[in-house]
């Protein structure tokens, strides 16, 4: 017997049919013998609707009231999983985030997670019954007011409650089979892969798979809880996702690359002409960090035909772009720069592996197989176990296609793809 | 400066724009230098929609999920009004029953109010702020779970929050002018009343006129809470409910009769040869209480013609009518009657009004007017402000009508009908 936090999102929940389904995959888990606890987002596009309506009746939009409007979602959602649960004959109690024990501090939209006290959760598997929770929201613990967590919120709020009652696994229900070597829709001969660490996960995420959120695999981590990413169509093994020592088992099989994950979702911005005395680059980068900017890459290169002068070139998220160029543009006589350049999108490309702590000549293939393909290399970031360049966005796909490759990811077969990724 | 408690009913708040509508009111009342309370149901069809996907979902609606799946409709209305108002330039805050304090016993789905601690209401005031609550639900004090009051729940939400703040008057907002002194869709000359006492109220609300929910004017009674039930569509000064002493400055312009009210909803049960002994129908009425039937009047009368048996007759609700006679007829052989008869509806029409206590022949004229009219009195039963008369059913219209205009309560032009009671 197992304790097992199983998260459902909104796709997965988004009519009755799917209530239902989701609901026989609950029962069936409890039938097996385990403790069963729920956490499930709103169903389908009731988040959406929601803002609609905020968005017909108020230009201010209250962090607070927009709080209390959007856990009216979570609120629907886990009393209708709840019932349909309790009519297969297995006992289910919904919870909202505060009754769960959920604290968070007061940045109403954003909240962070301060403490969980699953006082009630813990009285209701002592008790035989299965725990269906609110995800997305808790409770400030200044006021008793609801919060919402903000993006990934569901699954945070499943890894935090797996974690707060040592759960065995935390399973992320979606509506793929798990997570795969490459976007399927572009590589097809992705692959889904058995075992990931938690590193992998968050350098494949962070640098555009469509995975995890980031917060949710952080706090899976700190709290070494296994998660495990899998269809909520399937009865199929997904992807398990654990660390270093726990994936060890997977080395017989195991790639020196996991997975190649690429991303559109950045721009590149050059400021041409600046001097090259100590404390410009520094005082660059303030000017971008006052505009919240999200720096990547970083290339800095001095002119060798005009001396005394270099180019710093840095990457942003496209949406951040305008901002942090505006404040550049604000501070020009400031930083005695001559103007500034930008390209929107770019495309970046990354491997990702744990092998590539140990093995030697990884970049050198990366190298050669874009070359081969004839695939310019504009700037580069390395990790210990993730090395990331620019290319040309029209040759992302590509670049993608010709590492996968490379690094012998390739499948025999091409990728189920069922849909969207529903997170 | 007063302390207002504003209730408005879904049909107020059915969509974006009678949320602006409704906030514009809220606004302009504490713009005119008052402290402001609103109490907000579900947006229109929401709470229905809602029991829709609940029938979809599941047959068992276990009730503790009912409430919190119901509780998510005020949630969306209270957030959506509460930025409304802010938009204004009026500070507004949201507050769940639980946040405002509204505590109540375990009866998911028809729970009992405790007690009320409005201390974060309070505080709101206190801040210059206005405090919109949800109306409708509270939180069960002895595991702080949501309940939700049951039917009539948001007026007594509203009538309830202007007790425990010591309110200067509770205003009860619908779509219609106020109380009329018949239903104008069947009398049409109708009049709104000025002035009502809460006893009138109860009566015509008990004998079917569209008034307001029993429990809320009850609560009202007890804690002598002004009503002022009027339109959301118009400033015109609708109808206050208050208790009699107050009422007096309506003497000079007081009509015996304040309102007629008609009611289609009963019916009438006969139990036939029935035997003359002590204790029959004792045992006869505990049977129909064992089926929860709500009895109003009862007429007994014996056969002249057949001494030691008599006929006894009663009207209960229609939806009960089944459940009564299923008992009555279970327990045949034990009470010796000889058949059942049902009728199924019938009319009762009722004229009420605190003149009665002084005044005499008001029954003299009552019985004249209707057979002026040729309408048979089947049964009767009175209270000291109230007679109701049993009639056939095809001549209700008719009776109201002719009582209307007996007891000089005919206006001069037609009553003025914007829709539905709302309520």
């Amino acid at each position: 017997m197992a304790l097992i936090v199983q998260k459902f999102g909104g796709s997965s929940v988004a009519d009755a049919e799917g209530i239902k389904r989701v609901a026989r995959r609950i029962a069936q888990t409890k039938n097996d013998g385990h403790d069963v606890v729920v956490v499930v987002s709103a169903m389908g596009d009731t988040t959406d609707e929601l803002l609609d309506l905020a968005n017909e009746v108020t230009s201010t939009q209250p962090a607070r009231e927009m709080d209390i409007l959007l856990t009216a979602g979570e609120r629907i959602s886990m009393a209708l999983l709840a019932m349909a649960v309790n009519d297969l004959g297995c006992e289910a109690r919904a919870y909202t985030g505060q009754q769960a024990g959920l604290k968070t501090d007061a940045k109403y939209g954003k909240a962070s997670i301060v403490d969980i006290v699953p006082q009630r959760i813990k009285e209701t598997l002592n008790e035989g019954a299965i725990a269906i929770v609110a995800g997305f929201q808790g409770v400030n613990v200044e006021n008793n007011d609801v919060t919402t967590l903000g993006r990934g919120g569901s699954d945070t709020t499943a890894v935090a409650f797996a974690a707060a009652l040592g759960a065995d696994v935390c399973e992320i229900y979606t509506d793929v089979d798990g997570v795969f070597s490459a976007d399927p829709r572009i590589v097809s001969k992705a692959r889904q892969l058995k075992v990931m660490t938690y590193e992998e996960t968050l350098e494949l995420a962070a640098h555009g798979a469509k995975v995890l959120h980031l917060r949710a695999v952080e706090f899976a981590r700190r709290f070494n809880v296994p998660l495990h990413v899998r269809s909520s169509f399937s009865d199929k093994e997904g992807t398990w996702i654990v660390d270093e020592s726990s994936s060890k088992n997977r080395a017989m099989e195991a790639p020196i690359v996991a997975g190649v994950a690429h991303d559109r979702s950045q721009g590149k911005i050059s400021v041409v002409g600046v001097p090259d005395i100590p404390g410009v680059a520094a005082h660059i980068f303030s000017v971008v960090a006052d505009a919240d900017g999200n720096i990547d890459m970083i290339v800095q290169n001095s002119s060798l035909s005009n001396p005394g002068i270099s180019n710093i070139s840095f990457t942003v998220p496209v949406e951040q772009m305008d901002d942090v160029v505006a404040n550049l543009e604000k501070a020009q006589e400031e930083l005695g720069f001559n103007n500034i350049q930008t390209q929107s999108p770019i495309g970046i490309i990354s491997i990702v592996g744990e092998g590539m702590r140990s093995h030697t000549g990884v970049s050198a293939k990366l190298f050669n197989a874009l070359a081969e393909n004839s695939i310019n290399v504009e700037m580069i970031s390395t990790s210990e176990i993730r090395i990331s360049v620019v290319v040309d966005p029209q040759k992302l796909d590509d670049a993608a296609r010709a590492l996968h490759t490379a690094f012998e990811l390739d499948a025999d077969g091409e990728a189920v793809v069922y849909g969207g990724t529903g997170r």
